[in-house]
C-alpha cells in the first residue's frame, strides 16, 4: 500500500473532535466499580517449561463480571530484588499462545503478564485459553469488533477493558514486583487495550502503544476497508439505521478519548503506510494523549510497524525509565 | 472451481461411518426438555408493509436458555381455511432482514416463519434482530462455528438447533395454521438448521434441504479451505491437541447422524462444483437420511446451487405433497 | 472500499458540462419513429407458477429493429380495479430470470413487466430469453458497453433504450392497467435504462432510479476500473485513436444527458463507496435530473446501495405517490 | 498451476469418443457453400510501414453472411518466384493488430494473412477491424463462446470458421502465392480456427497448431474454471436447463471432431500445466488427428507453451516441408 | 487502475529537485574509465535462423569488470550501404529471447543489438544469456533493484549501466554501420537503460524512452507499491535505519539526473495510469531532459504504454530523423 | 489449502529415487577443502542488548571463498560450566534480524548462533548483514533458488551449505561451549541448510529439521507453484531446453540425498497442507534419512507447520538427548 493518508505534516497537527460522551468518566467508573465487587482471585500454577532462564506460571483471574480470565506470568531467574513488570496486550485474534512467545520482556528483566482478550486466540497459531462468557444483545459480523455495538454496557471492548484494567491490579497484587514500575504495552488491538489500561487503571508508570487499534473509528471506517475495521464496515452497511447508535457506543472506546484520560509517560510509534491502522487515527489518539509523549515514525512500513526494531528500542526506553 | 470431489457415481454410493455418540438421543432430549422449561411466549407485533397481498408480524419467542429470538411471520392475505406453513432458517451471516426478502413462500399460499439464526445478521446486507445472550467458555476464530467447540453444552450450534426446534413449535402455536402441514427449509447453515428441525422437532411433514452445510465435517476440512469450514480449520491449527476435542462435540450436530434420525419426506439440492458445501459432505448427509428423499443434482454450479429454479421446485414439490 | 470520490458537499453542487449532443432530441426521434414503423405485436402466454396470489405471463414484443424482447408480466390476484404498473428493467448482465425473483411489486399490488435486457441474461443465475438480433460493425471487448460504440447508430444501448421505451407502451397496451400511474424502476444497469424510458417514452409517471450506469462516463474511466466501465477502458486502452469517438457516441446515451430530458417525479439513490458506479457519476445524473426529484444517499454502501432496505422505501413512496 | 490434468502417460493415450453429430459433414458443406453464394470480393489497400523489408496491405473479403472481414497481407519484399504463404489466425480477444505485430512470418519468407476473428479485438493492445455484423437468438455471457449457443446455424464459431474457410480461398487468390505451399497456423484460439481450417478448407498443405481451444469442451468445462470456458461454464450454470443443447451445438464446432476430419500434415504443441487449454483437451484432439503428426509437449509451461522458442521451430518445420 | 497521479496539467509542470550528487559526473567517468581499462573484445557468432530476410548473430562483449555480456546481433539482409542502428534495452527480469522476438527495427532497415540485462532473461519467457558475475556486499530482496543498494560502487545498476554504455560501442564497432546514426531504444527498465546510454555514451545520435523505470526513485516508492519498485519498499521496510544510505546510492542512477546529462533528440512515452512507473516519476525524467524532447502520452493505458502503436511511431519517428 | 499431496499412509512409505550424483561426497569433499584453505577467521563483537538475562555479539567468519558471513551469537548469562549450542539457520528472505528475535535457545540454556543467509535478509522485517559477494554464470529468477542454477560449481547453495558447514566449526571454535553438544536446527530453507550441515559437517550431535525446503525438488515443481519452489518453475518454464541441467545441479543440493548421508539422531516436522513445502516432499527427505528419527506430523496445518508449539516440543527432546 503506498501512501493513501495525510501527509507527516499534517499528521503532526492533526487534532479532530473527540466526541466524547458526557458521562464517559462515570460510564467507567461504575464499569470498573461492578468489576471490582467481585474478588480478584489470582490463581498461578506453575508451567513447567524447561527453560533455566524463565520461569512461567499459568494465571487467572476474575475480570469483568467476575468471569476467570487466563493468561501468563513470566519471571527472570536469578535477579535479585523486586522486579519491574510489563503487561501485555494482544492483537486482534492472538491467544496468549505459548510462554516461548513472549522471552523478550523476561529477558530484560521484566516480570512479565501476557493477558488473553476473551473470546479470542483460535487462529493464527497463538492459542487462547479464554472464553467469553458474555453474550450479546444484538447481532454483530463475525469477529468481535460489533459484537454487543448497539449499546455501551453491551459492548464487547467494556468487557476487555475491564480485564486490561483488572490485568494491571494483578501485577500490583504479585510478589516479588515493584509496584511503582509497572507499564503496561500492546500492539495493534494491544495497543488500544493499552491506552485503555493507562487511561482507566491506577499505578501504570508508562505506556508503550504500537500501530494502536480503535482509535477514531469514525474516520478509520471511512479511510479503510481492512480488517478489523471492515467488521465494522460490515455493520454499518447492513444495519443502515443504526449508525449514529453505533458510533456513540464506540465513542466510550475510543483511543482519541482515552488517549485524552490517559497521564502516564508514553512511547507511541506510527507507520505511515499503514493500511489496518491509518497514520490519521493513530496521531488523533498521540495529539490527544494527555502525558509526557514521544512517537516513533515508520514512514515506509505497512502495519508491522516498527517490528523487533522497535522492541529493542522499547527495552532501551522501559530501561531508562524505570532506572 | 471446477470438479474436485468424488465423481457423481460415487457421490450416490458414498455412505461414511457417521461416528454417532452414544449419547446423541439423550443429549438432544435433555438439551430440549431444559429448553421446554421455559415457556415459548410467543409475541407477535404488526409490521406494516404497504403490501396488499402479504401481511407481516414481526415475531419473538423464547428460545434456547429461555432467550428471545425473532424472526418474520408473513401470512398471504385473502386466502380462504387454515393454511400450511414453512419455517424458513437462514444462511451463515444472514439475518431476517425484510419481509421482502421473504415473498416466494407467502404468495405460494403459506403462513413462512423467518428465523433469525441467533447473533447473526450484521453482514451482507439482510440484517438480524436477535443476539446471542449466552457466551462460550472457550476462544474461538472470528465467526460462529467454532464457538463452544471444546463442549457439545457450550457449542453454538447447540442453542441455534433448539431455538429452530422452538420456531417449529411457535409454527403450532399459531392460529390459521394447519399444523398437519408444516414444513421446514433452508440453504446452507439453512439446510443444516433445517436437517436438524426435521430430526429434532416434533410435527414436521416435510424437509427441503438445499446445499447443507456442517455435515460430514471431518471431512469438509479435509477437501475445502473456503468460510465458513476454514473457521474450523482455523482452530484446529491454532489449537493443535484440541482436534479430536472438538470433532467430538461436532459429531452431536454433524448433519449425517441429524439425518440418520429425520423420517419425513425430504427433498435435497446438491452442486456439484460446490467448494462450500463439498458434494461429498451433502451426500454423506442424503445418503444416511432415514425418511423417503430425492435430490437434485446440479453438475456444474457451485454453492448458489439451484437458485431460484430450485425455489420453482419446491413450490411445485411441496404443493404437491401438502395438496 | 474506502471512501475515494468527491465528499458529499462537493457531490451536491456537482454538475459537470453533459456534452449534450446538437442532434441528441432528433437522433432519439428518429430512433424511436423507426422502431415504431414495425407493430408492437405483443404477444402474453399463461406460465403457471403454482402461486395463489400472483399470477405471471411470458411476454414478448417488437423492440428495436422489429425483434422479440421476452419478458414476464406479473400481476396480483384478487385486487378489483386498474392496477398501477411498474415496468422494471435489470442490471448488467441480468435476464429475467424466475417470475419468484419479482414478487415485491405484484406483491405491492403493482402489474409488473420485467424486461430482457437483449443478449444479456446467461450468468449469475438469472437466465435470460431474448437475444440480440443485431450485429455490430465494430470489434468490441468481451461484453456489452463496448457493442458498436464507433457509430451511435450502431451502439447497442440505442437498440436497449428502444426496447425499453416500447416496454413502456406495452404496459399502455394492458389490460386491466391504469395508464396514468406507470412507473419505471431499475438498479445499476437497470437504473441507466429507467432515465431513459422516463426521458424518452411518454406515459411514465414516476421513475425509480439506483445507482445508475452509464452516466458521466467520461469520468467514470478516470474513477473506476471495475466492471463493466473497464469494459470501456480496455476499448479506448486499445484503440488509442478512437477515443473521441467513442465518447462521442456515448454522449448520446449518457444519463446526465438524459436526465436532462426527464421531468417526472424521480427518486433516485447512491452509496459513497460504490467502485461500479461512482457517486460522482450518480450525483452528475441527478444534478442535471430535469422534473422533481430525491436522493437517498448510503453513506457507507458499495453498489448494492440501499438492498431490500430501499425496495421497502420505494413501495412506500410510489404508493403514496399513486394514491 | 501445477500439474492437474492426466500424466504424459495417459494423455498419449487418451481419445475419448468424439460425440460427432451425424450432419457433421452436412452441416459444414451446407455452411460453406451458402458462404460461396457471395463473391469473396478480395480488396487490399496499401499500408505505408515504412520498411525496406516487408510491405503490408489492409486487405478484406466477404466471410459468412457475405460480411466483410478484415486482415493484413505482409509480404516480404524482394524476393524471387511464387512465396509459399501462411494463414494466421488469432487468439480469443485479439484483433489483427499492427503489421509490425506479425513479422515472423513474412521475415521467413511467406506471404502472410492475418485475418481478424469478427467482433474482437477491443483489448489487449491488439485493436481489431471487424464487426460481427450477424446477431444472435439467444442470450450469452460477456463473451465470444456462448454467442448463439443454443443452436449451431446461430452459433459464433460458425461464422468464424466460414471466414477462416474463406482466408484460405483468399490465399488462393493472391497473385504472387504457390498455391501448393499455403499453410494454416494458430494458438489457442487460433489453433482451434486452424484445425477448423485444415478439416474444412480445400487447398491447405500443413497446419500448426498452439495449445488449441475449443477442444473436448464437455471434459474442459469440469477440469477448468479459466476464460474463456468459464463463459460456457457461466452459461450452463444460469441456463441449467440447457445444458444437453449447448454442447450438442458445441459437437459441430469441436477440435477432436474437427481433428478426425483433418488429414494434412500438423505440427501441435500443448503445455501440461495450461490452465487455459488443459493438455488432456489438446491430446484429444491430437490423437483423433487424422494425418501425418507431431506435437511438442512443454512440462511446465502454461498457456504460454513454447512460445517464440515453438515459433523457430515452426520456421524450421515448415521451410523443411515446403522446400 | 484508474488514475491515481497528478494531472496532466500538473505532470507538464512537474519538476521536482533532483538531488543530483555533488560527484555525480567524476562516479560515472571513473566507472566507464574502468570498464574501458578491459578491452571490449567483441565475438559475433553466425546463428541461422532459417530466415531469408534478417540475419542473426550470437554477440558477446566486455562490459564492467570486464565480464562478458551477450545479445544478438540483427541485420537486414539485402540493403546497400551502412545502416543505421539501434541499441536495444531490455524490460526488468527479460533476457534477450529470440531473435524471432525482435524483427521490427531490422525489417524497418536497422542493425539491432539486443543487449541482455545481466542477471536477467530466467522467466517471462525471454531467457537471457548472461549472468551477472559480481556479487553484492550486503543483502537484498529478492530481484536486482536492491542489489548492492548500500553503496553506489556495489550498486547492480552501475554495472549494467556501463554494460549498456560498451554495448553503444560495440555498435560504433560494427562493419556496416553508420557511426553517426546510432539510436538506443528501450521500454521500462530499458527506457531507465537507455536514458542512462543517451547521457553517459558517446555517438548516440537519437533516443527513445518508453516509460522508463528507475526514475524519480524517492517518489516512486510512496505513489506505489508494485513490483519492481515494491523491492526497493520492501528494502527501506526492513533496513529501517538505511533508507537514507539507499536513496543516496540510486541517485546516481536516477533518470531525472540521467536526463539532465542526456542532449541527444529524444522521443518520450508516459501512460496515465500506469502503476508500473506512475506518470509523475516519467515527466520529473522528460521535464529535466536536456536535449530536443517530445513526449507521446496515453491517457487511459497502464504499463503497456503505447505497445506496438508506439513502435510504428518510433519507425518512423527515427526514419525521418536518421532520413 | 486443503489436503492436496499424498494421504498419511502413503506418505509413510514414500521413498522415491535419489538420483544421487556419481560424484556427491566427492563434490562436496573439494568444496569444502577449498574453503578450509581460507581461514575461519572468526571476529566476536559485543552488542548491548540492555538484557540482564542474554548477552549477544555479533559475529562473524570466512565462509565459502573466504567471504564474510555474518550472525549473532547469543550465550545465557549465569550458567555455570560449558554451554550446549544450536546452530540456527533462517528461511528463505530472512536475516539474522535483531538477538530479541531469537531467544528460546538462549532461554533454553543454549550457546546460539545464528547465521545470516548470504545475499538475503532486506524483506519480512528481518534485515540481514551479509552480502553474497559471488555472482554467478547464468541468467536467473528473481530470487536466490536459481542463482547460477545451470552449474553445481555455480549454484548458489553450494556456497551457502559450506557456509552452514563452517558455522558449525564456530560453534567448536567458542569458547565455553561443550562440542559435544552441538545441534543444528532451522525451519523451511532453514531446514534443508539443516539437513546439510547434518550430512556435511563433522561434530553435529543432532539435528531438528522442519517443514524442510529443497527436498525432492523435481516432484516439488510439479505439485505446488508457490514461492520460493515457483522461482525454479519460471526457470523451466523459460529456459525450456535446460531443464535438465538445471535439475542435475539441484540432485547435489537436494534434501534427499543428504538426508541419506547424514547419521546423527534427527526430531523432523511436517505439515500436511503444506503447499510451500509439500508434505511428500518432506517425507522423501525424512524416509531416506539415514539416522535415528522421528517425525512430528501436523494434520491440519500449512507451512506454519508446528509453530511455536513445536519449538516448546524441540527444547524438551533436545534437552533430554544432551542431559
Amino acid at each position: 500500500m503506498p501512501l493513501f493518508d495525510l501527509s507527516l505534516d499534517q499528521l503532526h497537527e492533526y487534532r479532530p473532535d473527540r466526541a466524547e460522551p458526557g458521562d464517559f468518566r462515570s460510564f467507567w467508573d461504575t464499569t470498573l466499580a461492578e468489576a471490582r465487587s467481585h474478588p480478584l482471585d489470582l490463581t498461578l500454577t506453575e508451567h513447567d517449561l524447561h527453560l533455566p532462564l524463565v520461569e512461567a506460571q499459568d494465571l487467572s483471574f476474575n475480570g469483568f463480571g467476575g468471569q476467570r480470565v487466563r493468561g501468563w506470568l513470566l519471571r527472570p531467574r536469578g535477579l535479585a530484588g523486586d522486579l519491574p513488570a510489563v503487561v501485555h496486550y494482544l492483537g486482534y485474534g492472538q491467544g496468549r499462545g505459548e510462554p516461548l512467545d513472549w522471552l523478550a520482556w523476561p529477558a530484560a528483566g521484566f516480570a512479565t503478564i501476557v493477558m488473553d482478550t476473551r473470546g479470542q486466540g483460535a487462529r493464527g497459531g497463538t492459542a487462547g485459553a479464554t472464553g467469553d462468557q458474555a453474550g450479546s444483545d444484538s447481532p454483530h459480523v463475525e469477529g468481535f469488533l460489533t459484537r454487543g455495538v448497539l449499546d455501551p454496557h453491551d459492548y464487547y471492548y467494556r468487557r476487555v477493558f475491564t480485564d486490561a484494567v483488572r490485568a494491571v491490579e494483578v501485577a500490583h497484587a504479585l510478589d516479588g514486583v515493584d509496584r511503582s514500575r509497572i507499564a503496561v504495552h500492546g500492539s495493534s488491538q494491544g495497543g488500544a487495550i493499552s491506552l485503555a489500561a493507562a487511561a482507566l487503571a491506577d499505578g501504570v508508570a508508562a505506556a508503550m502503544v504500537d500501530v494502536p487499534f480503535l482509535s477514531h473509528v469514525a474516520r478509520a471506517i471511512e479511510v479503510t476497508d481492512t480488517r478489523p475495521y471492515a467488521e465494522l464496515l460490515g455493520f454499518v452497511r447492513t444495519h443502515r439505521d443504526r449508525v449514529a447508535q453505533a458510533l456513540a457506543t464506540i465513542s466510550y472506546f475510543d483511543g482519541m478519548t482515552l488517549a485524552a484520560h490517559a497521564h502516564v509517560p508514553a512511547l507511541f510509534s506510527v507507520a505511515l503506510m499503514d493500511p489496518i491502522c491509518p497514520p490519521s487515527t493513530v496521531f488523533a489518539a498521540y495529539n490527544h494523549y494527555a502525558g509526557p509523549k514521544e512517537i516513533d515514525v515508520f514512514p515506509y512500513n505497512e502495519h508491522e510497524g516498527g517490528g523487533t526494531h522497535q522492541s529493542a528500542r522499547q527495552v532501551r526506553w522501559l530501561r531508562e525509565r524505570f532506572a
